[in-house]
């Protein structure tokens, strides 16, 4: 197996601003699965190489000199899209795998525990959130989870990339469930600019679920995009997201807490769970309400009632529950000191 | 890079019992790093390989389909014990890390979490603790947290391989400081047999810091082994033991949570914690107490006294704090419905 001639790819087409420094892996790319596991798209090898034959490693200037790396029974589908590179692959022991620009998305196995606690957190915060706008999600995880609420009248989704919606269609029923919804109103374009048209104060929660701060979420870490969810959120309304790993990305996550605490006149809190497939294991929400009804998010107000018609026509939850809601919000000393830190 | 000639080791001397059906890994051992890093030890190449040139991957049949890997800036050590072979290796990124049978047992960058969390749990939750007994723990780790406790008088110290104490002192100065405690007895010996020779009722708190229940640690995963235990702690005496991933190994967990619900009368609880060096990127630890006073894991009543000069010694703590104590205890659902069906 060793012995297969291996076969290093170029650089990714998506230019890694903000980590470039970081670099120093050599030349060895994000995304490397084995030349032996294609199956079509022969004529895309950019984006494809081979690291460990027969294995998905996840190397990236993002989390340099580790790597995660997942056995591959067969690629599913490689595409490239507008904006990244879109892969799907059956892993031997995670379920179907959701690859973008060389990062996993989601695996089968372990994306309750992302897509539950990035979805209840922020719902369950609030008493009966009726209007819910998602930023990204593509693969209809959040969807799914948001439809569990039958106080939810409406459902509105912005996602940049219609290759994620449709691969997550065909290849993850079970999360392209939520778009079934017919409280579902799905928009395909530009968080920025679907924001910026957003009546002001319109929504109960806002969820921003993004991929990494390079390549096409940039933005959705950024101070105008926080200030334009700030205005589209009603008095009291509640923001929830993604906001990487306290293990690998601390300055990221001050950047993004040193500027919602400036755009949020209500609570600004962080959150985390574990996620074995993403890098370090972990991976945190960045929790905000604006000026308005108290939101105090490490005592849930609203939590989600088992015998809900809309929650038991999904099944159990596998992973959120009360308790792990209010423990999400504790942090190891070494962040909170960090986090602490910023004027409040 | 990719080009270099790679090399696949034979198998590890110390045969992987109990999970040997599930390898399907095809001949891939665990322990895999570049022949190119090698300095020294050229005369053992059996217990090393290349997967990732230059770098170190952990493949195992205890985690079937994934592999983590850090990138070697250089091999400090490799030996073999009576027990196990012993790796320490300089990594790009997450400092010193030491390696035995090919699984990382700690990196300098994210030991914090594993030795404050094994320690503090069990030493917290009891008032004044005097007697502590350590199984395993020979880089020294837990020696230094205990030592934060002003109210300990006795430190005594079972490990079985001598090469790993003799290793931490040389590589890990900054964990092996534990040993430099005056209150610290160091035996090097077998567990089991150095509790059958235990007085009963001697300890307050046991901590069982081992590696995973293949090779030498096999037996403190078993029955007998948690019934010597309970026999050595003093009433009310509290045990914690490492105890595995809740992604990863819930049969495991089952059992040994079966096990201590028979053999031990006062509580028993199941805490985890995050460390992205270990597969899954979270461990746990089993937490017992002994018929006696009664013991509440979750709301701990030992505080650790910032201005104890014991403790002040030390620097401040990296990881642990009261409300993560707590914190630690609130399980996913999926965990929580299989832990509380045990009978109690």
């Amino acid at each position: 197996m060793a012995e297969d001639s291996v076969v290093v790819s170029t650089d990714f087409p998506v230019k890694r601003q903000r980590e470039v420094e970081e670099d120093n892996n050599n030349g060895v790319s994000a995304s490397t699965v084995s030349s032996m596991e294609l199956e079509g798209n022969k004529d895309r090898p950019d984006c494809i190489s081979s690291v460990i034959p027969g294995w998905f490693s996840e190397i990236s200037p993002m989390w340099p000199g580790e790597a995660h790396s997942l056995k591959v029974e067969k690629i599913l589908f490689q595409g490239k899209s507008d904006y990244q590179n879109v892969m799907v692959f059956q892993s031997s022991t995670y379920g179907k795998v959701l690859v973008l620009d060389g990062v996993i998305q989601l695996t089968e196995r372990d994306e309750c525990a992302y897509q539950e606690m990035i979805t209840h957190l922020p719902l369950c915060s609030i008493p009966n959130p009726k209007k819910v706008l998602v930023i990204g999600g593509g693969d209809g995880g959040v969807l799914r989870e948001i439809s569990r609420h039958s106080s939810v009248e409406q459902i509105e989704m912005c996602e940049i990339d219609k290759m994620v919606v449709n691969v997550s269609k065909q290849y993850f029923p079970d999360i392209a469930v939520g778009y079934e919804d017919p409280r579902v109103n799905l928009h395909i374009g530009d968080g920025v600019a679907f924001l910026k048209a957003a009546p002001a104060g319109t929504y109960d929660v806002i969820i921003v679920d993004s991929s990494d701060p390079i390549g096409p979420a940039q933005e959705l870490f950024e101070k105008p995009f926080f200030e334009l969810v700030s205005k589209a959120l009603r008095p009291g309304g509640v923001v929830c997201t993604q906001a990487e790993s306290i293990w690998l990305h601390m300055h990221i996550i001050e950047d993004i807490m040193a500027n919602c605490r400036q755009i949020f006149k209500g609570s600004v809190n962080y959150a985390w769970t574990t996620v074995p497939t993403y890098p370090s294991g972990v991976i945190g929400f960045m929790l905000c309400s604006t000026e308005g009804p108290l939101v105090d998010f490490k005592h849930p107000v609203n939590p989600i009632d088992a015998n809900d018609a809309y929650n038991k026509s999904k099944g159990p939850l596998k992973f959120y529950n009360s308790e792990i809601h209010t423990a999400a919000f504790c942090l190891p000393s070494f962040a909170k000191k960090v986090i602490e830190s910023k004027p409040k």
